[in-house]
Order: structure tokens, then C-alpha cells, then sequence
């Protein structure tokens, strides 16, 4: 019934990719440390893969070395596959469900409507971890950007945009934000609808979206926010296609590992603050 | 909390654009009559419009006629007005809150995350209607299209979408849908994410979205709707843009005045079918 905003019992975790798979794994570790302790299956999903044998093999050992009792690498394909009753099932016993990067249009177009969809958002709301790197990051949100060159970005339409998995509502994520300097496609976003949060995830590292709606960023890496909330004034409504935004005031945030922010009374958390929030959470 | 999926307790009602404002009001009075009758006031939003000064007198006449005991004619054309406590106190007061045409990207530039915008929202699930033509119908999902020549789209990328007003979930809304041939949009949103429905409403032709969620389309004009959920294959995700885009099965539906459809059943409701689900509505 509301697809776009579940109530979500578990947390998402949006990686902004190229995250570690084979050494330390400290995000990969962290994700893993969020399932209950009762639900250590985890479901892979290649979808946006375009290289599903070659990627699912090492999500397959590095969280066999975390500690999971069983890892269901579910390449899923095709819509028939996403509809595919084996599948739902894997995932329904799943404690740990991880998007791989790829393309977030097969994601989407794949996956939308499907019953595969249908039960990752079961268990979100019933406390498994969801978490996504790159395109599965990206993906994640009601709305999600799918193209968008960040030169031409802040150029009216230079961010080709579509719905998402509807997983989370109120921001929109964009990942390997800094390495490819993205700043502009969230601003562009931000101009064109200011209540949307803006998430830009470096790369090696993530974002914990707690069930309380509180961001805290792991990893290595810096989590961007672009906060349009308080937006003064925009030329965006004005111009043909391709000409230049304007944007007065909007808001920038870069927080490290064990910083976080309250979505929705956009504030910012330092190490304190934020255990804090988290100790208060029920 | 839940911005994108309000649970609803009004009734939206999205229309075409070109209604009839001087004649017989066919549209305008079925919105009006939507209204609780202790509820009599009607709140005029003209921030998509660049011409407010010349449309809100029309629409102040339209339901003075109607019976409005009083219209209140609010141009909100910057941020600062949207967070205007007098503007929001006005849609607090009113029992049909109207958005009128123009450009969905001046809506939801100048709107997204206000006060105006929250007041709105909760005055649809406390009860009111709420309203509105062309860009103010396009604006009401939690992922909108704002540009895209008709011609161009099914071309990847050929559709310019972003967040909306996030008045309704799950669907998209097109409007001129028959007079600028606008199918191809519709199908191309389908293959990005085919879990939205597809609802192109014809110039002169609305469409009422019930708190049950079901469509009721109302007027001369046609309703068309495009849904995907039953997508087999389309190339989308692995085109470059500009690419033409394929789809294998999607379902196409012509709603006239009388006729309605579920939208989380995708089921057409003929007009004995429509009464049914309307009275059993809570």
C-alpha cells in the first residue's frame, strides 16, 4: 500500500562502492554485524550485474568469512526470474539482503513489481539488514538518479532521474561521489525539489539508514550531504532545457566514519550526538 | 515521516488540463462536490503558473459559482511566501485546496519540504480535497515528469523526471496525455521501473484518486492508463543513451467518465464494478 515509504523495522546500508571485498572487509563486516544473531543467511542480489559469475563468487566468500551460515547468490536476470518462487524464499530466510553495483536500471526494471521486490521489503520491515553498493546504493530510494554527466549536471535536465525501489523515502543517494566528483547532480536534484535529502557516498565507504530514520556514516571514505531544505531561490522553473541553474543557499555536510544526521530534523551528529540517538531508539 | 505515501483520508483529483472554467464546469463541479459539507472554503494554488494575476480570477469565479462560501486566490510564486504562516493558515481553513497549471518544476522548486506544502498534505488525510490541472495533476506522485518531447521518448533518457509533490505513491502522471501524444513517456517511465502505473489523462478529463485507492475518471476527456507490473523484457538498462528502447508486454487501458480501476489490484472496474468498490469504501 505504501511503497515508496515502508516502516522500516531494519536498517539499509547505501555503499557508495568499490567498498573492500577481500582484505579487511570493514564495511562489508559492519553490514553483517547489523543482522540479528539468529539470522546469519545472507541473500546477494546480482541484478544490476552485468558480470553476475564473476562478482557473486566474492561476495560469496567474504561473507562466508564474516560468519554467514549460508550465502544465497541470487543472479536473478530476468522479470520471470524476479517472480521465481526458489528466489522469494531464499530471500524470506534471509537475515543479511545485498544489492551488488551495476546498473540501477536493471535493478529497477527488473526487479519493479516483482514478488523478489516484494519480499526484500517484507523483511526490511521486519528487521533483516538491506544494504547496496554503487548502483545498489543508488537504487534504494523512491526516486533515484540512473544517468547524469556531473559537467552537466546543474544544466536544466543534465540528471536523467526515475523511480527507485521505493526502500527508503526522503533523500535521494548518489554513490563514487567524490572519486567522480558529483556534487552537481545532487545539486541539480536538490533545486529541482528541495525537501529531498541529498546523499553523495564516497567510495569505501557507507551510510547506516536506521530504522529511526538517522544516518550514520562507516568506512573510510566521506558521506556528502546536500541539504536543500532551507533553499532561497532557484532559476530552475525558468529555463529552456541545457541552460545553467542558479541555487541560493543550500546546505553541505561531509561527515566521517561514527557521524551521523537525523533526517528529518536535519541535524547533524557528532560521535556523541549520534550514540546518543542510537541509545534512545527503541 | 512518511512524505512520499501519505495514507489519504481525501480524495485527489488529478485533471488533463484545459477544463472548462466558464461553461458548464462539468470537472470543477464534480471537485467541489467532493467536499465535507461543513467544509466550504476552496484554496487557489497558482505557483506553477507564470501568469497568476490572469488565471486565479477565472478559478475565484469558477467556484464562487460553484458555491464556495470563500476562495482564497494564493499566487505563492517564492520560498519565502511558501513558508508564509498567513498562506498556510488559508489552507488550513479550506476544504478544497486547488493547484492550477503551468510548470510542475515551479511547483515543486518554490513548494518542496514548506510549510505550504506540509499544510497541504495534512489536510488530505485529515479529510480535504485536493486538486489539480496539467502541471498541478503531473506534480501530485512522488516521482514526477517535468519535460520530454513525446517524439523523443522511448529513446533512453528522451524523459526528464524528478521528486514530485509526494500527494500519492505508486503511479506517474501525465497530462495533454491525447492531444500531444504523449504514450511513448509513459512507456518509457514503464520499462525504467514497472512497478508504477502509468495514468495519462486527457485534456478536459480528470481523474479522481480515491483514499482506497481506487480511480474514478470523471469528464468528456479519456483516461489512459499503461501498466507494466506484467513487463516480460525491455532493453532499457542496456542501452547507451539516446537508444532506442524495446518492451515486451505492457497493458494499456481508455477509463471513460464512470469507469475506474484498483490501483494495487490492477483491476478495471466497469461502471457497476466502480459502484461496488466506492460503496464499500469505509
Amino acid at each position: 500500500m505504501a511503497p515508496q515509504s515502508p516502516t522500516a523495522a531494519g536498517p539499509l546500508v547505501a555503499i557508495g562502492g568499490a567498498e573492500d571485498r577481500t582484505s579487511d572487509l570493514e564495511i562489508l563486516k559492519q553490514v553483517f554485524s547489523l543482522s540479528q544473531p539468529d539470522s546469519r543467511e545472507v541473500a546477494v542480489i546480482a541484478t544490476a550485474s552485468g558480470i553476475p559469475e564473476q562478482i557473486l563468487p566474492i561476495y560469496a566468500t567474504a561473507f562466508g568469512r564474516l560468519g554467514a551460515s549460508r550465502v544465497h547468490a541470487l543472479a536473478i536476470q530476468s522479470r520471470e526470474q524476479a517472480a521465481d518462487a526458489r528466489n522469494v524464499t531464499l530471500i524470506r530466510q534471509s537475515g543479511v539482503i545485498f544489492f551488488t553495483g551495476g546498473d540501477q536500471l536493471r535493478l529497477t526494471s527488473i526487479l519493479g513489481g516483482s514478488p523478489v521486490l516484494e519480499a526484500v521489503r517484507t523483511r526490511l520491515a521486519t528487521g533483516a539488514v538491506v544494504a547496496g553498493t554503487s548502483a545498489g546504493a543508488a537504487a534504494m530510494p523512491g526516486t533515484m538518479i540512473y544517468n547524469g554527466c556531473a559537467t552537466d549536471a546543474l544544466r536544466k535536465g543534465g540528471v536523467n532521474m526515475t523511480f527507485g525501489l521505493g526502500l527508503v523515502a526522503g533523500l535521494v543517494i548518489d554513490s563514487h561521489f567524490l572519486a567522480r566528483g558529483r556534487f552537481t547532480r545532487l545539486m541539480e536534484v536538490g533545486a529541482s525539489n528541495p525537501e529531498q535529502l541529498g546523499v553523495g557516498i564516497g567510495e569505501d565507504a557507507g551510510v547506516i539508514i536506521h530504522p529511526n530514520r538517522v544516518l550514520e556514516a562507516i568506512g573510510p571514505g566521506h558521506v556528502v550531504l546536500i541539504d536543500s531544505r532551507e533553499l532561497a531561490h532557484t532559476n530552475i522553473a525558468e529555463l529552456s532545457m541545457g541552460e545553467a541553474v542558479s541555487i541560493e543557499h543550500m546546505i553541505l555536510h561531509a561527515l566521517v566514519s561514527g557521524h551521523g544526521f537525523d533526517i528529518d530534523a536535519r541535524r547533524y551528529l557528532d560521535a556523541d550526538a549520534l550514540a546518543t540517538c542510537l541509545a534512545e531508539a527503541p
